[in-house]
């Protein structure tokens, strides 16, 4: 079938690739018809590698999709075929121990799509276990739907955070992923959040939304905007989404006694964490690693309308475009958020 | 000074009420603006007592109130002579073990507004310590901020159910304290709620908040209705507040397996409680009496614009017409939520 | 392969009964060395159902048990044929909602021991996945591993109580499932358990461990003890073991401002709450079913030495004795504690 | 009167010094008995300073301590002249905001004892609020007592740690704070403790106590050895006692997933944490600084036998002895836990 192709480094082909997958009793066969470009997915075109993770063989780009169930499995009950899905992209190991803990997302032979040497989904159609799709309400398009994956990692850092009704939080990055944190943090229960970065363009377009207040660090201190905006006791909490180790010692010192960090954001280099700091301000860490049973809800606000991506999908491309789409992505527009393709 | 005076059951003046407070370093002096009633006001009017709780002397009524500063302690610094305040009426005594444990409200000898023997704030003025005192923002009025002690009930469910964001909740009970239960389930991290009672014209002035679904359980089966919202599998959280063990066993029903029910309302009868219901689905009961630290969560929802208490306020009495305001709650009208006095 | 069978109400055999079990890649097959009798299998026994659970066909009996493993399934890594082991005697459908959301325990399908449809495992030997059975350490008989599967559901109850190192518990009745439930509560944090009962011969044996205070509370009132013990505070934890309704509402008093009370025991009559008094004193409510990963805890604690099981296998029988075992258990001997077979 | 004064860096004196408390009506004053050198005593008088805490006028010494009761408040109910002791040494600021969020060791304004500029009880008598004094049991020494400090400290650590019952913990650091923070999580739910140094002496103290497994990091590889110990799954719970930022990453690797490391031990130097390691393994991090209500509950663990901290007491000096006291701890010997004065 067509696919995006990772070929070698820098090198992608849109082209036939052969891929046969069997249909299992809860598994679902869906056409895709829409699916978004994560930092991850450039990072794998342009270095060919995440941590332990290389690509050695051609691979199928791609992991934020949605798409309609062409065929479903004899045990398939909740889903139709015609159903507009989008996909959970990780398959545990069903008998690994963290599945039974309620940490499935720590399984460590989970196959997770366009993560070597597993496939992604920038492709046709692709087979997936009924129970990891999830149907989209009336009205809502297959681009919305695969902006459901990167708002499922909001949503599970907000569940991290274990939002009290009313906090303030302080979000730093306001790339697709600090947006969406702030989004699900509002949605979760935050009274305002407060989102840092350096890029104007990228702070106006999650500016427009009510109660998120942008605020370029270029030019602002943030600890003293954050403790002037919460009569100086700080951020309730404070969620990492830049990948920076720069915000810190900021962060901590802008995040209230008591307070917790959720780190979302992937730094490679060691962040340098000043103990005493986060000890005489009693501050706990939260880390962040994909998701657990999120796409429901994420799904569930944007029907609400408590939570709309709209948005954030800054460019649309065609499938015959991905490779172009690839290139601008990998360019990093200051104005882009998410550059999605369609189907 | 004036004040509003139960002078003993069914019997209530409005009239000059001897009472000398002095000012104490971290206290405030108030000028009250308007003062909401309660239930427990309108049940000490009728009936002289909630429980042990027994009204032998003549006591000002009144608890939920906003008011302006006018005169403050030496050692007050974040407020200032002229701010317009929402008041928390219960304050604890410092001493009491439950204090340090961060559970404040659960001193047995806290002294709390027109709750026997103590004075409520129906009245001219009255003296608070500034720290239960919280500065209401440009452009929210004082029956707003009379509004903050419901609110705060509200928020404080909301925390005890500790929502995951996105859960769907199911509210029992739509009068004043299941609406600002339904608000803060929904600004505090809901998806949407499901709110029950059996008077349609209450049902129609929550229902007309955006998320919130009102049911009238006269005409339709409860369990049912939920499970259909919810694809079968019940409300993540229930929040009771209609105070009525008929609600027992639908709403152990109607909750998901594992889910929490946050029991609010007070039913002076025992509620049978079925346990193995309750082993089997999972269930927790957690219970709530009052608040903690909810005050400027509750303001800070306002100011958002999250949580709109206006269309609550149905009907607005003069201090003057205070005798006749109690009356009117008294009559417990179907269409209106909550009976306000202004001063 | 020769079994004990209830036949039907009041009706045991001890027979041939063909069953035959396949082995898959992730089984093992265990020859039963030890089973314990349940309250449960007695009730089967007696009443020939426990709620909607009815016995209509053949049953075999019995699901606390050890035995050695005679036959591995191929992807098996972690148990070898030859080791003793004890099993985890509830199966779920690893389809199930539950399962990903770390509530294995709650799917409403799980396939458990001696409950109908399902036959138990009092018999020669039986198959079962190996992630549900759980070595036992050298040194420890089957009897004592036998022993695990209540130990499991103390575990699971102090879990659930979520102590803070130092808490003082109460734990109502002292049979099986209250003995291991205390024995639990301490070595799971708790520096002193009061248990109570009527039986004055269980008392005794519970009441010689260290660290545990028994009474009577035919002769003892239970809140005034408790609050003695407290310094007036009352248990920071209450597990009710007893199935009695009548334990509340004395539980409730006896129980700390801001605690925790573990509903173990299952009443088949409603139990009355008074909502007001869980309110003001606000206590939540915790309920317990079986448990989840709590196996390889209670062998780890009886490895250690912090809970010694032995003493409460009160009386031994052999497989051939087996209806009489029944029929001794079924007699409620105040001086028994477990009965207990071994093959 | 007379007391050990840290003069100037490096320069003690045992001398009168003039300080006189008033008793305030919930106040008692103490005559000193015991009083332990902490690592923080010798640190000012060697350094003169921590962190941002400087020594700048003569300030007495030592903040671990036991006591008689000399004279009482008139409002203090639950103590007796005559009762022995012992002190929590931080005394925080009513009115914080801390305090009604349960944080009250996070107020930044809380007087502790030996922090400058406040002097601490090394000492003939010292006033204090009788609501931080805990009554030692029947047959405890006032050096037992003296011990109840680092031991609060113990139980903060487990208590932050919220240990599932059967939880096997990780420790770093076998110096006194190391060790019982080992005892603590033992008594306080866990079912074996493996703890690391590199100093033989210390590891064999604490080496001694059931379920204590201590090893000597310089000639064994801690991640290997964890893993062995746990059936490769990683210490349910790590606890850093060293202070030493070199346990990372090993403390991480170490952990098992979802797991949780504590924080204890204070680094000057900033800790390089890898958060791609962190995240992956689903670990999250709580801080420690002090305590809050655990006091009692060391005192109960040792009443109840499950905790003693008498082979901790490994050198005890007299008052008179006091500068050689602090000359021998500052000097660091290898097989010393605490130093203890008894006066």
């Amino acid at each position: 079938m067509k696919a995006l192709v990772l070929e070698s480094v820098n090198t992608l082909s849109l082209r036939d690739y052969p891929i046969e997958e069997t249909l299992g009793p809860y598994d679902v066969r869906i056409a895709i018809n829409a699916c978004g470009i994560c930092g991850s997915d450039v990072h794998y075109y342009k270095e060919g590698a995440i941590g332990d993770f290389i690509v050695k063989e051609p691979m199928i780009l791609g992991h934020e999709a949605a798409g309609t169930i062409i065929e479903k499995g004899e045990k398939v009950t909740h889903l139709e075929v015609g159903d507009l899905v989008c996909m959970e992209p990780g398959v545990p190991n069903m008998q690994a121990h963290e599945v039974l803990e309620g940490n499935y997302h720590l399984d460590k032979d989970i196959v997770f799509w366009a993560t070597p040497p597993v496939h992604g989904c920038l492709r046709e159609n692709v087979v997936h276990p009924a129970r990891f799709c999830f149907k989209l309400p009336e009205g809502m398009s297959a681009a919305e739907g695969a902006m459901m994956e990167p708002l499922a990692t909001g949503i599970e850092a907000a569940k991290k955070a274990r939002i009290t009704p009313g906090d303030i939080a302080l979000v730093t990055g306001a790339g697709t992923i600090g947006s969406v944190v702030a989004l699900a943090a509002l949605a979760g229960g935050c009274s305002k959040v407060i989102i840092t970065d350096v890029k104007q363009e990228k702070l106006e377009i999650i500016g427009a939304y009510d109660n998120v207040i942008a605020v370029n660090i270029n030019s602002v201190n943030m600890v003293d905007f954050v403790m002037k905006e919460t009569d100086g006791l700080g951020a309730d909490i404070s969620i990492e989404a830049s990948g920076s180790p720069k915000v810190f010692p900021d962060i901590m010192n802008a995040t209230r006694r008591g307070g917790t960090i959720v780190m979302v954001g992937m730094s490679n280099d060691p962040v340098p964490i000043s103990m005493p700091v986060l000890q005489v301000r009693g501050l706990k860490i939260e880390t962040l690693f994909r998701y657990t049973n999120t796409f429901d809800r994420a799904v569930a606000f944007v029907e609400s309308g408590k939570i709309d991506v709209k948005p954030l999908i800054t460019k649309i491309f065609t499938f015959d475009q991905s490779i172009e789409a690839y290139a601008y992505a990998a360019e990093g527009h200051p104005d882009t958020i998410k550059v999605m393709i369609e189907l």
